[in-house]
């Protein structure tokens, strides 16, 4: 039996600790697989009772007459350690722990969770602890104490599986997708993760013959690498991936780290992330369980006209979604001449109005499948918004026939229901067609699906030489002149340093004293502008000289010379390891303002010339340097192939973190300039 | 009979074009005033059947037997003037007007809603055309053609009620409010508006008693100050105003245009239109009508805090919220000691984290009771927020019996219900608590809540001098001068420029050429800068001259002189009219940036000295004049006081647009300069 298999659709389960009292949450399992027809072998293991619930119960793992897929521990949190290790004695390939009070109680928690993990290490693979369990809607298996299954049986199966931190939203996604008609493959809770990781359920989920998409809902991201490689299968295969991840915010990625001891990281870089996986975010509970038809069996779309075609049977609900749809810069186009002039030769009339309002008309099926047909087959747009009226409500057959008649194929389609409309949403849902509860996520949908990458090739797992120790200006610059940076310096050495001595560079310079004593070189009047052939060398002794005055115990390996350059602009261009996703590049305008204005781009590290070329395009204050209002462009190329380089810091895990700031975009053709470097290895930041 | 009385609650009805044909969207006003129990003298009004649907007809308004408060006019639009004329020969005092065709669709359209309009005034008050009219829910009145409608009466009234300008938005609203419990007391669709305006509408709704908040549906903004005045009156009643509007999106604009006439205008102007009027806005259709009950008798909070208190028995789901609160700037505070301890003493556990999760013990109404209690008392927060998991569903009066019975007073409480849980949904609606059927409506209407403000005293109707003719720039500053902006000019009149003459102010000053016939000034040689004693006259004498060479048709006023200032900062002032909400005044970084990071605030004009602070505040870009990271502080206040003064534009209705750009910031108490300025009066832009 595979690993899917024992995790996900056990025939053989142990629940250790099985409570006979059915209040209680530790009796849930039981009675869920019971309520909604396990067909396997259960073993309620009690060793305070010969029966629980009306069954045959065992004292201990070790009394069970035969072998078990999967145990469910639904012990105490100080009971766990000794359950665990009776299921690897048992043999039994999988257990999932219920309790909490492990990593993301803090302290001795955090302990306990790492013996566990120690312990199971090799011998048994754990999901949780502080998981609610997992379930297969096709196997009917329910191997989970979420209330959610209190509801009434059978729960028609789908073609949606979800792997949730979060057993309890597990359970709300549950409950709203059946109240829907949206039915589900198999729901993993993935609680702290001190072994099974949500990339690896999902890498399972890929190969599962029901699931046709994947829903994430992360707290945070404990396997970029692995996550990360499960989206490219996803993609290989046609199932797409929806993320809703907390920490939007810094009170929700705090929040995070209580809930199932989650490592915080910056959204912007998980944002990144699931860009570059593939994977698309949303943003509203709602649009994770009605996006998915939308995108099942399909790539990312080939164009980028941000464009849409909208057909309504109701202005207002119509408007609604366009407008939200204007603020993520979508617009509703049109039909063409030749749509209108072939809708015209069917009897039906529409204009070129950028919403296609069908009033009175949207009730008439013929009609609406007609509009749909060349809404969907239209090139000039790059998917379709059906907006439903009262109808949907009150005429549910009437008002979607026309949708579910009309042609699939093509672009995806859309369909948001303006009124309360419960038996129009189940119908949608039957018809394997994305329906919509409120504008707001059929516009969220409609901007994710647009939004949506195929993911980039991993990068190749180069590791570069380590860069050494302490690393004063000198050793950064040498570093990412190593990595292919070009920008001309010098460094004089200290006993060369003599009235008279030549200069490296041609005139004009500015010199810098290098130090690794001395991080603030200006305070002890360390750095010089505009050195030119006559005041040059007198004014690099006299900077020794001052150095020495003032920092008397400051070891001064020489001075740092670099050409004088008049830059169009400045930028800062920064490397750092984010937690959850690893190395990212970041690129902003120089100074103050990038703060203020958070006016930065961010990508997951390495880049290449072409995506950094992107990210120079997404910082607002670089518009002058793009040749904004006729300014004079910089050397954008030059630009993208210092960010390209620079982010190949990636390949050095001995590098924490780095700087280059500012970086002088100097005119088109010139290329750019360091001004001041700046790299922290390792050691340096415990 | 009052107009309210008439428009909204009519108890004589014509249906002017009654259709015999129950299938006809003209046989619907009769169809569900009959279904929903109309029980005043309906006239069904049909020159082609003695009966209509059964009841008898009249074959014109001149048949009638009795009097008619309200007709509705359901003839096709060809055919509506006549109707209109007829019931103003009737001596009817209110019509609705069904048909579209007028001033959404242009052209002759526009034309035909003018004449009705004129036809109209002062002889009947009219609701449209493009209306679908009116409901009173408490008197059973439903004369209105929304298939809303068709749902099975009775259908329970309630305190909200609604003026939309879309009539199918009108039905959503109704179906969704239907499905949940939540009852309305009045609706009114008023379409395309060519006499009564969503804000004489609203003042109505204001005096009415039943309703107890009112709900905007608008498209546009046709009557700014009428709507001020009614969100004032309802302000003083403790009725909320809540309105949802198109527009936010360029696309959205241009929509609203086509689909009943509107008008398109900035959406920060309207943005800050609301603000001032005491108006909340919302984001999102469900929390137009999730809001109401936790907004109904308060007025805007006192503090402004920015934390909630927030209490879940899901973890997952009080976590959504948190982390959706906090992309708002809202912070979730836990208890203090004090209430811990309380609660203890009661023999409740709570930690002092953020989320206060009560986990199982969140099933227990006394529990949840005392928790509530708790927070709902607790002066660090200004909110309070209840999140229930999957009991909602399952076991509703367990799961809110706690809620329903906690304290209501002091601060607002929302409900988000994390399940599919409709049943409790309707628990809440009865009981008078908001609920929220998902965390990013929940989490919009705290922030709605949070940002709500007292409505701004009317501006008083001064009217300065006019301007008079065309405004070269000196002319510009002698108004902004006369408005009391203080930045030292003068104006040297060209015949008394020669070698010698002594300059106005002290040097060095700055020297531009003055001309209504030349718009570019540096383009002609006509600016200097930096002049001292030495090089003053020579120069101003030498711009005179080669300002004639290069534009010998120019009428040469002279010379503006201006002093040379070293500026901290430099800003754009700005004024205009908006189409939609009226004069507003703009403040925002000087330069490229302001455009490319629409870093600018608006407000509507005039403002006083302490929301101009506001509004410099408010300026990302101004960090740096406000003492960022140690910067200089720049003379605030005497760039409040200058935007304060220039904002009295407003009262000058010749102006039509204005702007001081750049406008320096200089170092603390050394004021503010006018670096160069331009007022449009109303003759230039027709």
């Amino acid at each position: 039996m595979s690993l899917a298999a024992q995790l996900l659709s056990p025939r053989r389960v142990a629940l250790v600790g099985a409570s006979a009292d059915a209040s209680r949450l530790s009796a849930r399992a039981q009675l869920y697989l019971r309520r909604h027809g396990f067909s396997g072998t259960l073993y309620p293991v009690n060793p305070n009772a010969a029966a629980v619930l009306g069954e045959p119960s065992f004292g201990s793992l070790a009394a069970l007459p035969g072998p078990v897929d999967h145990a469910f521990i639904l012990v105490g949190t100080a009971r766990v350690e000794q359950a665990l290790a009776d299921c690897i004695d048992a043999g039994i390939p999988v257990a999932t722990i219920l309790a909490d009070g492990f990593a993301e109680a803090g302290g001795e928690g955090r302990a306990l969770q790492a013996r566990l993990a120690a312990l199971a290490r090799g011998k048994i693979r754990l999901l949780g602890p502080n998981s609610m369990g997992v379930m297969d809607f096709h196997a009917r298996t329910m191997l989970c104490v979420n209330a959610a299954l209190e509801a009434a049986p059978p729960l028609a199966p789908g073609g949606l599986s979800v792997v949730s931190h979060s057993g309890s939203v597990m359970g709300t996604l549950l409950s709203r997708g059946l109240a829907r008609g949206i039915g589900f493959a198999k729901m993993a809770g993935t609680g702290n993760e001190a072994d099974l990781t949500a990339g690896e359920i999902a890498s399972l989920l890929v190969e599962d013959a029901e699931t046709q998409a994947i829903l994430l809902f992360l707290e945070t991201i404990r396997d970029a690498d692995r996550l990360a490689a499960a989206a490219r299968a996803a993609h290989a295969k046609g199932k797409p991936i929806i993320a809703y991840k907390l920490g939007r915010s810094n009170e929700g990625a705090a929040l995070a780290a209580t809930h199932t001891g989650a490592i915080a990281g910056s959204d912007v870089a998980a944002d990144a992330y699931f860009r570059d996986c593939g994977i698309l975010r949303v943003d509203m509970l709602e649009t994770l369980i009605e996006i998915a038809p939308m995108l099942v069996g399909r790539r990312p779309p080939a164009s980028r006209r941000r464009a849409v075609s909208v057909m309504t049977s109701t202005g207002g609900g119509g408007a609604m979604v366009v407008d939200r749809l204007g603020t993520f810069a979508i617009t509703a186009r049109g039909p063409t001449p030749a749509m209108i002039a072939r809708l015209a030769a069917k009897g039906v009339a529409v204009s070129d109005a950028p919403l296609t309002d069908m009033t009175l008309a949207g009730t008439r099926p013929e009609l609406v499948e007609a509009v749909l047909a060349e809404l969907q087959a239209a090139s000039h747009t790059d998917a379709t918004v059906a907006v439903i009226g009262s109808s949907a409500q009150f005429r549910p057959q009437d008002a979607l026939a026309g949708i579910v008649a009309a042609p699939r194929a093509g672009k995806p389609l859309a369909v948001f229901l303006a009124p309360q409309a419960d038996a129009s949403l189940r119908l949608l849902a039957a018809a394997g067609i994305a329906a919509f509860r409120t504008p707001e996520s059929c516009a969220e949908a409609i901007r994710a699906w647009l939004d949506w990458r195929a993911p980039r090739a991993p990068a190749p797992a180069i590791v570069l030489p380590r860069a050494g120790a302490v690393l004063d200006e000198a050793g950064a610059r040498k570093l990412f002149a190593a990595l292919g940076i070009e920008s001309p310096f010098a460094v004089v050495e200290a006993e060369t340093i003599r009235p008279g001595a030549p200069c490296p560079l041609p005139f004009p310079v500015a010199v810098k004293i290098v130090s690794p004593d001395i991080p603030h070189k200006t305070e002890v009047g360390g750095v010089a502008l505009g050195l030119t052939g006559a005041t040059y060398s007198d004014a690099i002794v006299a900077m020794v000289r001052r150095v020495r005055q003032h920092r008397p115990e400051a070891h001064i390996t020489g001075v740092l010379v670099a050409p004088m350059v008049k830059p169009l602009a400045e930028a800062i261009l920064g490397f750092r390891r984010d937690p959850q996703v690893g190395p990212v590049v970041v690129l902003g305008t120089g100074g103050v303002l990038t703060e203020i204005h958070a006016d930065a781009v961010l990508r997951l590290a390495p880049v290449d010339d072409a995506e950094a070329m992107e990210m120079i395009v997404g910082v607002k204050g670089l518009a002058g340097v793009r040749g904004y209002r006729g300014l004079p462009r910089g050397d954008l190329a030059a630009l993208a192939h210092a960010v390209a380089c620079f982010s190949r810091l990636a390949h050095m895990p001995d590098i924490l973190q780095a700087e280059i700031n500012p970086l002088a975009i100097l005119p088109e053709g010139q290329g750019i300039a360091v001004l001041d470097a700046l790299a922290v290895p390792a050691s340096e930041v415990v």
